[in-house]
């Protein structure tokens, strides 16, 4: 089969024909039909200091699919061949102490498909059965391959209280973008999108925020102060990383508010803990992946009832021999998610 | 001033002139713009076995308006004359366990303001301060008389997880009926209205409503269970305090799920609280007036950010004079939520 | 090896040699030390409505125990032989919505070991890898064989808000005993343990309640009233399951506070909505088997912490050729919680 | 009267004969029984960089008190002359966002009696009537004058789940030796105390702190970890507000588990947001005060059922005319909680 090999512990990957994976009694062979790019794999082709300690090539990246089921294990019970199917990508162990009491998005032992086992950048995947996750046929098929971060953005928002609050959105990549789909469609009043790339600042305007902010131009805490009558927000949702935009964060929360944290940042960033936790009184949450896998039904029942109009963010689509030009196009800042064919483009 | 008053223990009400009331240091006068007629007011006119127990007359009911400040107390300091107010009507004890933990919805000592007080069904009505709701101007003033039952619906929606879940409204009355704007607002993903008067249906409808049933004639849980793949509803709203809909509500909710009563029964009903509850592990919430006033707050901020269309539940306004003809009017079961016009309507 | 046998659908049981059970690939293999006797085995040797319903001879009932590991099937990898190891019962079938969200004791699909297959009254019993529960060497194992009704009582306490609240429990059962424990332990300040019958009083009285009330002499919900100066008690721990001490549970809830049933009742029970559930704002809990496996944790964590002082419950040893003794026993009301020896008491 | 007062900007104080205060309509005059210091009001004393920022002299410190009512405005009905009472000092505005969603702790625009206007440290004490804590009768009087303090540890203790938790308090101050006996009465299974100076640790097992660790001595981190298998512990609360301490806050929580900040902090600290939030998926928490007054009701309930022994925190009783030589004994790390007398010590 097809599939994109990072074969080397050096920037770059090559698209080449490999053997379709062997899988084991309790495992599924998914025929993928669309992955899609995650920042994570720009890391991984770019070899970047945490690619460098993270992975051990040769490896198939890619965590982010759809496909159709196209054999499977003799312990496989609750799917049949043809099945259209995503899957959650965090293998978690189930026997730590977070896996059994229901944390298992923090597991102590996870290993993740396209990152520490071969992924879906290629015409196969092998996945565990407890992991597939069976499309609902009302789901509309456009999202299927993207559910991975869509669930960050559903973990994130729904990580509080969310209804009826206002909301500021710290980093506008791809899970940015649907977090503010995400969080209208469950009841925030007032979205503040803060974004430094003006391709993104559209994107973030396309997908209804309310207000959208270029932190480079304008004081976004003094904007953000004075359209919340001085009192800031109820709720940030960081997913940039960036130390001015966690800055940003502390500044704008509410006394009382909650700032969930999904931006991974490369370095420490110092933090007055009496004057912006303590004495507001806030609530800091880091956040890790999707819940397994209660984020998984909140999106389909999101995405079923048709809440989520996310088409602005899915900027590209790309036959998979062409997976270069999608590291490029990345790497301009222009594009925002982008649908990787192992087939070619329909 | 002329004011609907009460005057005997008996059916029936009277508009008639009656002085404009005194107030104390820490109260405010209020000039009443319009007032809202709830089925508690309809309860005192028909002088039923609840009225007999509760009200002391004479009496001016009404419990729902706004209007402008028209005067206050020398101790009153966050008003000014000319701001345009609503009410919470239940006034706390302040000094109880439930009062000093947050809790004042259900205060040990609560008084009514027309119910156990005069009310608001007259041109002037007293007000303490601390139970004063400014009005922000960005909300429609359409809606400014009717924020006590739409605290209802609100404090009932939000009693609980209610984002990506599906809902059953079982009663359409005019809390049922916010309750169905509310319930879409902040993310419910499918929202089942079950309700056995035509017009009330009609206006499910006109809420948007994913499903709307009729209970005298087709089988609500058969219909529920299927639309829901056998699972359940995640939540139900139980507005009709009726025997068969508490019954239907126990039927319809998913193991886990949570009911919230709000709708006031009139006798005992049985339950079986082995099948019922206990082996589905489900949650039963009393729920009683509007958080004070966290619910205010996020009332505010679902109508100023244009989240709910509540048009179609005001369905008649009229006069205060005619209040009679109001009262006729609610009987046939053919109006929802009418308006009152101390001076006439516009 | 030697169990006791259901043989019929019909009252008693008979111990006698079966064979050792063969067990799969997932499965252990556990060499029974003690087990202990639960209010269901005795529904079952009684042979009543419930159990006809429920269960099919021939069956080898028994669902507290703990033993030691023999034998384990070659995809087992959590335990060695010789383990010294206790089990949840309630097999969840790890696919529905329930068990996917943090909700397995919920499961539609729940199988029991002792009431669906063959359990712990024998020699050996065979348990999944995944519902074993490795004992940890700080645990007394005098209370190794009682952890299932354990985690019922701790599971009640926990599913709200404990400490600092004064709680009431009704029904002095092996699990109303133990609530006592658990809730003390975790910060209930007064304890009410309401309670008919003599020998359960007095076990009440050695587990500290700080009062023991009994229901025929004394009227609780007058006792109760006045002890909490007239506010009722924050928590209702029901545990009885019968009509009385469900009308008592409601009566002295306070406003705001929390119900949270374990007793099943027979038979609906009525209840009036609208003073005993909405007017009060109170929360109504159906509490079910032990969460998988949050309240195992626990009763770990309380356990070896030395909190839990459960002697006064076990009030019987016997051997598990006495079985019909044990039987008679509970029949008197003298006897709590009773522990079976397969080889004869030690 | 004799008070202590703070009459210039400049370090120290004196006590000396000042007029006894004028009260207002909503205010209750105390007759101050015993007061205790805060380190607050060394601080004060020692007029460092906050206490010039902060403090407008002349002041009368004094924030931690009992004492008798003595008088009371006209319209205040909530006592009678002679009632034993405390207060909190924490005097929140009641119409900000906070303080009318139940967070009047963190208020806006708070007051804080004894910091911005006169205190307790004098024989007379002005109090707002809504401030005004009555005394339980059940409450042992040798704790009256601490609950401020211990309300903190209430506040901070109770912030998240406890019950069945490990938990390590860094810094061993008078509020976290009260945080020892808080967890430990709520059901924190293993309670470890990390404090540098040599006396507070001697106090700290004398409130049975399960480990007591000198981290100048021992690798706190690794402790901990051999301690709890490797996890780390469930529940950190930080009441150090070093930068030693926060680093091990974050190095010894779990996956999943909680830190409650309540030391302050005199200057920024780094975190690496990745590595010690996300990825660990914690949550850090501000806290602040007490609850108004949840948390006095929890300590009511707490002190009056006996679970608490506080007395080895109370080292020193001084009458008040030696005031300096408390602000003394704190400075050599010696003394813990310092009772003050304002009539001499008994």
């Amino acid at each position: 089969m097809l599939a994109v090999v990072k074969q080397d512990p050096a920037p770059g990957a090559e698209v080449r024909e490999v053997p379709i994976p062997a899988f084991g009694r309790t495992d599924v062979l998914v025929k993928v039909k669309v992955a899609s790019i995650c920042g994570t794999d720009l890391h991984i082709y770019n070899w970047d200091r945490w690619a460098q300690n993270r992975i051990h090539p040769p490896l198939i990246p890619g965590h982010e699919f759809c496909g159709e089921v196209a054999a499977f294990g003799d312990e496989v019970t609750s799917v049949r061949q043809g099945d259209f199917v995503s899957a959650e990508m965090h293998v978690a162990c189930g026997k730590c102490l977070q896996c059994r009491t229901g944390e298992a998005h923090i597991c102590q032992n996870v290993k993740i498909i396209g990152v520490d086992a071969n992924g879906a950048f290629a015409e196969y995947v092998v996945i565990p059965e407890s992991n597939i996750w069976k499309l609902d046929p009302g789901i509309p098929q456009e999202y299927a391959s993207i559910l991975d971060p869509l669930g960050n953005a559903v973990h994130t928002v729904l990580a509080g209280e969310i209804a009826a609050k206002t909301v500021a959105i710290t980093g506008c990549g791809p899970i940015g973008l649907f977090a503010i789909a995400v969080a209208r469609a469950v009841g925030a009043t007032t979205v503040f999108a803060i974004e430094i790339n003006e391709h993104r600042r559209k994107l973030a305007r396309e997908m209804k925020a309310d207000y959208v902010i270029d932190p480079s131009k304008e004081n976004a805490s003094a904007v953000i102060m004075e359209k919340t009558g001085g009192l800031g927000v109820d709720v940030v949702l960081e997913m940039a990383g960036h130390p001015d935009s966690i800055r940003t964060a502390f500044d704008i929360v509410r006394r009382g508010g909650r700032i969930s944290l999904l931006g991974l940042t490369s370095k420490p960033i110092a933090v007055n803990f009496s004057e912006d936790i303590i004495f507001k009184g806030i609530t800091v949450q880091g956040i890790n992946g999707r819940r397994m896998y209660q984020t998984w039904y909140q999106m389909t029942a999101l995405l079923k009832s048709g809440r989520l109009d996310l088409h602005p963010v899915i900027t590209d689509r790309i036959a998979m021999k062409d997976f270069s030009q999608a590291m490029a196009r990345l790497k301009t800042g222009e594009a925002s998610k982008i649908l990787v064919y192992p087939n070619g483009t329909k």
